[in-house]
């Protein structure tokens, strides 16, 4: 059995409990149905592994060729998909199908995804004083130190620790192995990823004859609403004023945001990337993976920077900014690496045959 | 006292609790056996710290020099070294002195290192249905939630949170702080270290005109057997199918695996290496520290890709990748660069030089 | 309200209990007074956002144009910015103003933070052989295994896994979530962030016919005095020997510190560098964020490697090194890479038109 075969399995979030019909579908999320309204839906998957009783979706009409031959029983598509789906037995046709998908496994993962229980875990060690709104839920072991806020419904996860004086908004879910240092707080709806770190201190030191004297940092993190963050991402506390990420921000794994750092509403970076000190990038930004960004530049709303580029100093236009070596067979690259250390010599060469040209 | 010199204690498990013959080591792990049998090892150290008590290996003829100066009571060695290594009391002859050093090491920890008793800590919090396998050990403060399975002499480290329904193959281990979220399966004999986290969501998300929404992710994450995962790498869950580790995968720390990912058997990747969404990577590769994989393409089997090289498209044919800046001189790279974003214009000034001259 | 304005409150480590005299200050941490000693100071902010209550610092001339702006009460100048400061309430005029605030932050923070508690809470699982000195504390859920030796007035963050045998010096801080693996030692007075891995396995497999063969790494990892750690940071164990930290090295997040590395004295990284496997670095390094430095090779002291550079061999002479890609609007990047990897041919036809002209 090779590995991608095993990896399928029938149960998972994906499968509904009970079956559902397509018109009950639409008249949850909206969109025209087309066909048969009765057809039955239990699995949700690409086109590629649909079956008869799975709903998929056509992010694109680049992948058109996989309609003539999925078995899926549904597809939502894009209305100029329309007649190239009809052999399906049910289409939901919407404006934007991966909009509409993106609804979708939101309506299936409530469906899938036992709720869980409200009530403080008898293992956790929760200060006497932690203000716990209602609907909390504090998971096994986790900690919660004096003074900090829960609002209504927040989910702290097992071996969570929350921070003195913390504060976390409404509905704010924390996976388990979440560290919120005191001085954070973080707004309604967000999403924070296992071994999240919030609010360790900055990287500030002072050279001194003696060598490095520690800067404390004594500013704090302040998170919108509808932040995501994900798995062992680190947010550093600010030196004197707060970290700032603003409302809608996606963050993904392993990202780096150094103290002071601000983040306009809803940019979105991609995992590995990271910020230096003191920066501030705008909003509606999209930052790839692995993108590095120095400190105590600026970068304007609607900067996307690709995937491996440095930004080494402010971006004052909107637009789309590279800066990666081209990946090469190595022997091609060892030639022309050694030719890239002469450059500026080449140019002046260059300018030398110009000159006996010319004339 | 250096810091160098302190860090050479003579404990830690380089030290055996007991001598042995080196007779005994060729009767447990092969090899032919040159010299005095007798002879007794207590330490393993490389070849210029060892002392007369101390076995050591010779990885490759380059470090032969080193073979003159050792005080190593034994040596293994590959056949062609036999005469350079005379000197020793002993040799242990063997054609690939490295593996022989691995497999050395192999038996050294399992008489080193203190067996690790099974049992439930009375400290963690496992739920009553949970699958205990003979021999399993659950460290302290450890969080098993319902319906998870551990297979036999599976070892679940201190502060560890295992999530519902979650898998785990015989003999595998995990150190304390790892975190493997509900619909993660984990083959048998693997080794997973402190700060990992497999399983949190896949960056996901549709734009619209009130900001990204959230693509639930409903897929879970598969690792085959023999996989061994270092400390703070992240793998996510995939957005509907798995997330794929093939069998025999080793990955370093700090390295992001994003949703649906496929990694081949036998794939090494080092530290901080980063591979995006639905990538799927062949079989025998590795993949160099830092080095990253873009989104959505495929890499062959035996591809080998340097360290800090962004891999930006689809590559089809084993060999050996490299795109990477070569390292100047401030002062250079500053005239070098400055010229790199103009080497356009310079392959045009060329052209028409070469216009010029030709006729 | 907008992000950043919410993110300015008037709490937080910024505000003092109570208001204190500047002479107070300047008998307490040096400097001339210059002006009114009886000016009362109750906050530390950036110039920019000082009010009549708060003491700034003029880092740099560069800033000299905030003097004109700032409400501040008082001020901490380098003796050239004396009279350009001059129309402020009170002056401390200091050879190194940085260093003089990063002294304030320490005094600050003393006043500003609640002191710990020492004591070991009752939810820790701690081995009853450990050697606990006076003054430490053991925050709740952490787990010390058997043989750990916790030096006076350490402190053990809730959450952290103190291995068996772990040494831990007097006055070291670990935040929430550490772990350090059995075979490290920590000097005094470091101070470890969430998330911060010591002494997991270092990467290291022999490859066989039958896949990867694990080198068990026996190894430990010895830290020195004064060290700090930052978030999410993995420092492995090494094979034979340790890893080596020297003191008053200062690692920012997320970095990655492979098996058998050696820092030298005050070495900085910041966030997410990486040094592969054996390599040495000398004493009085900057590396800078994102820089990767590979396996097996040495770095001279007062080496400073630029932000996201790769260092592919060994330096042997100081100097400040780069290798990166400069950014570049994308169709300009994709004009240039397309040339980059003809560099080689490119020359060459220099050489041709060259010998041409010449005669």
């Amino acid at each position: 059995m090779s590995a991608t075969a095993a990896a399928q399995p029938q149960h998972r979030g994906t499968v509904l409990p009970q079956p559902v019909r397509v018109a009950d579908l639409v008249a949850a999320l909206g969109g025209e149905l087309v066909g048969d309204g009765e057809v039955r839906i239990q699995r949700i998957a690409p086109l590629d592994s649909a079956d008869e009783q799975t709903v998929a979706f056509l992010a694109s009409a680049r992948y058109q060729v996989q309609l003539g031959q999925t078995q899926a029983a549904c597809v939502i598509v894009a209305p100029a998909m329309r007649e190239a789906a009809s052999q399906r037995p049910a289409l939901i046709v919407t404006p934007d199908s991966y909009l509409y998908f993106a609804r979708l496994t939101q309506w299936w993962a409530a469906r899938c995804r036992p709720a869980a229980p409200s009530g403080i875990h008898p293992s956790a060690a929760v200060a006497a004083d932690v203000q716990v709104g209602p609907g909390v839920l504090i998971g096994a072991q986790a900690v919660v130190e004096p003074g900090a806020v829960l609002g209504e419904g927040a989910h702290i996860g097992a071996l969570c620790h929350i921070g003195a004086g913390v504060e976390i908004g409404a509905h704010t879910r924390l996976a388990p192995n979440v560290v919120l240092m005191h001085g954070t707080r973080v707004g309604a709806r967000c999403l924070l990823h296992s071994g999240v770190v919030v609010g360790a201190d900055g990287f500030g030191f002072a050279p001194s004859a003696a060598g490095w004297v520690k800067i404390e940092q004594l500013g704090g993190v302040w998170i919108g609403d509808d932040v995501e963050i994900g798995a062992n991402t680190c947010i550093d506390r600010g030196a004197l004023d707060d970290t700032v990420i603003g409302s809608g921000v996606k963050l993904d794994n392993l990202i780096q945001i150094a103290h002071n750092v601000q983040i306009g509403e809803r940019t979105a970076m991609a995992g590995c990337a990271a910020v230096a000190g003191s920066t501030r990038i705008g909003s509606g930004c999209t930052i790839g993976g692995a993108a590095n960004i120095v400190g105590h530049i600026s970068i304007a709303d609607g900067v996307h920077v690709s995937a491996a580029s440095l930004v080494m100093s402010s971006l004052t236009k909107p637009g789309h900014y590279t800066g990666v070596y081209p990946l090469e067979e190595h022997a091609d690259w060892e030639k022309n690496a050694a030719t890239l250390r002469r450059l500026h010599g080449l140019r002046e060469r260059m300018r030398n045959l110009e000159k006996k040209i010319r004339p």
